[in-house]
């Protein structure tokens, strides 16, 4: 038995997110049965991120065991006849038997997009989210300077995920924001040592407020210590985040 | 009765094209369908540009006449709730009754995205095509210096199109072919006083050959001096394409 570790990237559009469940279209569905059909096995794979119902990635992270004698680096040629177009494995390498995606430490890379006008521009609508007026991006950018560093985000994460709803600790490591404005676009990138459910997205509906001066700047300081979801701004929507990159530390 | 002058974006993903048929969705056919409902009027666009069936636009134009009283900056928003998510028009104004717009002087500009890479990125592939093997960008921008230049441009055009058929002038000119890369993507964009019917496709295909050492990059001074389409090379596919703008001389 060998286990396979495989990057992905797909279009979260039209899929219930990363986690299996039963009746509804996921990503690890789409993976386990492509997967089965082409080493003619029974594929369970394990998953880094488990993304959201909407939210892309270019490159997540995944494995699953095998007897099937298809060379690791063959996976992402060999399975584009049994995935769908919106789904696709860009990388596979074999790893020890005992690698698990979950219990390494990590550099994970997000991105948010925001497409800002009169109208929405129907090219972009399927992956940014859409605000009339655009925010300050140098209100966001100091707005998220308190977010660097090593910090305690419960007042960013989804009150009815297992980690804040069983008391487990809520501190994770934020190595950078860079917010970046093209033409009509801006682009947050966010990178860390982990995130909490819906952590991302908080932080983005959190500097949207601030962009649009409906939050001052430094009240996110102030959010932060508060460890209270109530005080963050809202979710932004699923659509325009994207897991952008895993790195694995014992690797870099 | 006022003739209004509109720019409209659309991805034409789900559309057979531009002109209006029956039976089939089309972008002229949902404009006409939003903007009858909007101004209670019976409405019937002349578009500027009749894109193909998968070509996508962020600066189509058209023209309609009405009685309404909508001030015309006003039709962006106003039609927005008439309109499927994947059209949009992003600019009203007023023109003067007898204004046509194919009957004036303009510079269109035309993107094609090409995405290259082991596997297609599921996050590109509706709006490029999609090549395995990443073409030599230098050899397509000496070839692409032949195109520079008014030519006639029969080669590179689809044979059953009214202009050939008819024998019609097929001489265009083109001002510039701008060919750029950006990480797993490269960026054709073309700017001419008019393009015949296939013309970017028939070129980009024919760059592409180039790229990828099928075709001499000299060879395509040949191609265009012979008039005849059998000597360029393949149509590239629908997707890749998007008509960027249309500028009216008259307005410059």
């Amino acid at each position: 038995m060998r286990r396979i570790r495989i990057r992905i990237a797909y279009d979260g559009t039209n899929y219930c997110g990363f986690q299996l469940q039963p009746e509804v279209p996921t990503i690890e569905g789409e993976l386990n049965k492509a997967l089965s059909l082409l080493t003619r096995e029974d594929i369970h794979i394990i998953g880094a991120s488990r993304t959201d119902s909407g939210v892309h990635a270019l490159g997540n992270v995944a494995v699953f065991d095998t007897n099937s004698s298809i060379p690791a680096e063959r996976f992402p040629l060999a399975a584009v006849p049994y995935l769908p177009a919106d789904i696709r494995i860009t990388e596979g390498r074999e790893v020890s038997c005992d690698w698990h995606p979950r219990k390494q430490e990590c550099i994970k890379t997000y991105e948010y997009l925001i497409s800002c006008g009169m109208t929405e521009n129907p090219m972009t609508r399927l992956y940014a989210s859409f605000y009339k007026k655009e925010p300050d991006i140098e209100k966001m950018r100091r707005a998220a300077e308190y977010l660097i560093g090593e910090h305690d985000f419960t007042s960013f994460a989804n009150p009815s995920s297992e980690i804040i709803s069983e008391g487990k600790s809520a501190v994770r490591k934020i190595y950078s924001v860079e917010i970046k404005k093209e033409s009509d676009e801006i682009k947050i990138r966010i990178t860390g040592n982990g995130f909490l459910y819906n952590m991302v997205r908080i932080i983005t509906g959190t500097l949207i407020k601030v962009g649009s001066s409906s939050l001052n700047e430094a009240h996110v300081k102030e959010v932060l210590e508060a460890r209270d979801r109530t005080k963050a701004g809202p979710t932004a929507e699923a659509r325009g985040l994207r897991l952008v990159e895993i790195r694995y530390t014992e690797e870099l």
